[in-house]
């Protein structure tokens, strides 16, 4: 699940604002939501917002990416970094309305704008809404495209040859963290049952963006191991959007809605085959086809055209889009295509993707972690115990495998570790309600920021070690194949 | 001047309905604007959107263009086409709010976006001001790079040493129209001053995009007529500027804000000297840097930051974003890195370029071109005068350069016709003043669609005559040139 949620549970607590104006409103709700209050000097000012913001998040990437790739760390990492740097815990440059910050200060980005654009800061804050909502919106469609270069990279074959084994490591990564982090709360914490079940659910998502991210980084992605991870890390993103709907049913009315669940796993296993078996059928007209266009992005827009409409059909049957992307890049992995569309996906990526990695970052409020903060201490204690059921419970998965003593069973329990985004809606959600208090939501945070941040080095050198430090120049390889083009 | 301008002035009309709201909020205008009504189930939604609209731009730029490329017209032309027939004027399948469109039925992608996702129609529309919203951006995004990448293939020494040409045809393609236009309309039509000079100022502008791109089309970007359109071109988007500001200001006070002016034209020469001087001066250091980076994305994203930066400073300071990407892209063009960022650009353009092109048809309303409905006949009898002066206007520019027997003089006076968007302009500005007739108005819509469609067939007729039919062949070759790749 990406990231698209998140904005769907802080929301409900600015409602009421809306609605105090709605009944006195002569005009139809549609008229004052959207940019309609932008008035004629603002339009370009959206744009300025926009490139104001790209060049902060292409800035922190690249210094966070540039940096760790130094120090080596997978570059994924600095990015993130970067964006914490920027965002809401530091320099409060990129700040996303939804998180509450319009209300108390505008953004130092916000208050630049206004100031050199001569607009005024009261012009830019009404414009930032909908610029943060554009680079939100280039965000999740970052995350789009990396799950389709993903899928671009993956083997069909392989990954179908690993299902059993991803199976395993997808149910044992859910159930596991689930019932000890939940049980832990309730017999160690002395907590109430809903708190602990949400607590729980948030144990058991795995980010499948950044595992990713850093497997392609490490040259992994088509290692058995790296399959056995993509493969259970999709299954996890499934698994999670069902976990989610239960969770909030149960918090919301008490009781679990079966014909929900039935909807979900029916429509998700129907989509994942259904697309898989039909784009397999069409892909020969695919490529027909695109053989006959004549003119400039045949191939490139060809294909966004069947990944934006996976990506669509995913979200209207209410999965994730990323679930389409990544299933329209294993159909068209398939075709003869793929070497090309690879290479023309890599500068779309190049641009889209970090804008994903920055913007998890910016978003995270890190302050959670001080403990000279009094409040914070109690979430720290409950988040220690968090993160070791978080890392145990993942890391067990990879030993389930039976047989096949040469993988390395480590490598795959430490792929699934991080909860990146997907953590944070579950707090999310949690918090919006009532069902947490404040030092476990605080400590569920505390977890998923952790979890995400020490993935990639643990990755890196858990790979490193079976492999006697090969990754490591791999991939310095996989960024000098871009740069090769230039020379 | 890119469309930036266009929802400006549309958005006027429905300010008093947010100022009927305002005054009993007891929360900022801030809290109301943006996506601050769109609550919890919505927020997937706006992504939903944003997918299906980009399905639909994509499949419109194929069909239109491919349908184009077959009958030996330029691509572009179908990507214009391709828009109208999914927008305002045709399938209502692509809608932009700014047109007034939500106010009436909402667009049938809305409908079919409420009924897919299960969301509901109400909720459909509550999100399509947002998501619009983000389509325009990705359009001015779009337009963005284009000039980037425009800029990046033309020759800086050779646009230097056509620049008194350049010049020269700017001049005369500005004041011949305005004289001729404006002053027909005062004697051969009897309308008074204000609004011939409106029509007038229309008749000035030169759309630098679609130029640019059948240029490119043609592979005549980089000949001498090719770079004497271009730098006239760009010219004439600075002059369109000021000429709009004087218009604008006339309408309004009944008097020329002298101050103003100079301003303008001062910040347009100190912002394109200045940025290329420093840019030539930094770009040794650039290269450096590029060349020190080790992770994806290095140059690309590098150059990226340089766009954005340039192109945000344009904005800043009242001129345009694509005037800050062109001369990024003049700059980057003449370091050793420009052939391997050139390759790199080309996927990045192939997705962004098609949503201007096809953004610009969908709201073009070519419902003022039938002669059927009684009402539009008088403005067809305008828009025939105009045209005429449109066409003439700008075709006499290329008969002004002395000596250079060789040279296409028909060539680059076709070149400058199309009026696209920076027309479109002209008449969103003049219909908000109040000081244009509805016959006048809508004849001016009617002379920028017809320049605008009329000129890409024109241009290859011209350059064909006189290369004996081998552009076409080239413009094969340049597409072909991406296949390349796939094989």
């Amino acid at each position: 699940m990406a990231d698209v949620l998140i904005p769907a549970v802080t929301m409900v607590a600015r409602m009421p604002s809306l609605m105090d104006c709605a009944p006195i409103l002569p005009v139809p709700v549609a008229e004052i939501s959207g940019e309609a209050s932008v008035g004629a000097e603002e339009a370009p000012l959206i744009l300025a917002g926009v490139l104001l913001s790209l060049i902060v998040i292409y800035l922190a990437s690249k210094v966070g990416g540039e940096f760790c790739a130094r120090i080596n760390l997978p570059p994924v990492l600095g990015e993130l970094v970067g964006g914490v740097a920027v965002g809401v815990s530091a320099l409060h440059l990129l700040i996303f309305p939804e998180a509450g910050a319009v209300e108390t200060t505008p953004s130092l980005l916000v208050s630049f704008l206004g100031a050199t654009t001569g607009a005024g800061l009261e012009t830019a804050i009404a414009v930032s809404q909908t610029y943060s909502e554009v680079i939100s919106i280039l965000a999740e469609l970052g995350v789009v495209i990396l799950l389709f270069e993903i899928g671009l990279e993956s083997d069909l074959q392989e990954l179908i040859r690993v299902g059993p084994q991803a199976v395993i490591v997808a149910i044992v990564g859910v159930v596991a963290p689930f019932l000890s982090g939940t049980l832990g709360l309730i017999y160690l914490f002395h907590m109430t049952a809903i708190p602990a079940i949400f607590a729980g659910a948030a144990l058991t998502a795995t980010s499948i963006g950044i595992t990713a991210k850093v497997l392609a980084e490490l040259q992994q992605l088509s290692s058995e191991e790296g399959q056995i991870i993509i493969g259970a890390a999709v299954l996890d993103d499934v698994l999670g959007i069902i976990v989610l709907a239960v969770v909030a049913s149960l918090a919301k009315t008490g009781e679990v809605e079966i014909s929900n669940i039935v909807y979900l796993v029916l429509s998700s296993v129907i989509f994942l085959v259904g697309s898989i078996v039909l784009g397999r059928f069409f892909s020969p007209y695919f490529v027909a086809l695109v053989d006959k266009l004549q003119t400039r992005g045949d191939l490139l827009l060809s294909s966004l055209i069947f990944v934006f409409f996976l990506s669509y059909i995913a979200t209207a049957i209410h999965l994730e889009a990323i679930l389409g992307a990544f299933t329209a890049g294993l159909v068209l992995a398939e075709t003869d295509k793929h070497k090309g569309l690879e290479e023309q996906v890599i500068p779309l990526a190049d641009t889209f993707v970090p804008i994903f990695f920055v913007c998890v970052g910016a978003k995270t409020d890190v302050s959670v972690l001080n403990p000279l903060v009094p409040e914070n201490r109690e979430g720290l204690v409950i988040a220690a115990f968090l993160i070791i059921v978080a890392i145990i419970g993942k890391v067990i998965t990879g030993f389930t495998i039976l047989g096949q003593p040469e993988i390395n069973r480590l490598a795959i329990g430490v792929g699934m570790i991080p909860r990146g985004e997907v953590g944070l809606v579950f707090a999310g959600v949690g918090s919006a309600s009532g069902a947490l208090s404040r030092p476990l939501e605080a400590a569920i945070i505390v977890m998923v920021i952790l979890t995400t941040f020490l993935a990639p080095p643990m990755l890196r050198v858990v790979f490193q070690s079976s492999d006697s430090g090969e990754p490591a120049l791999n991939a310095e390889v996989a960024s000098a194949t871009v740069e090769d083009v230039d020379t």
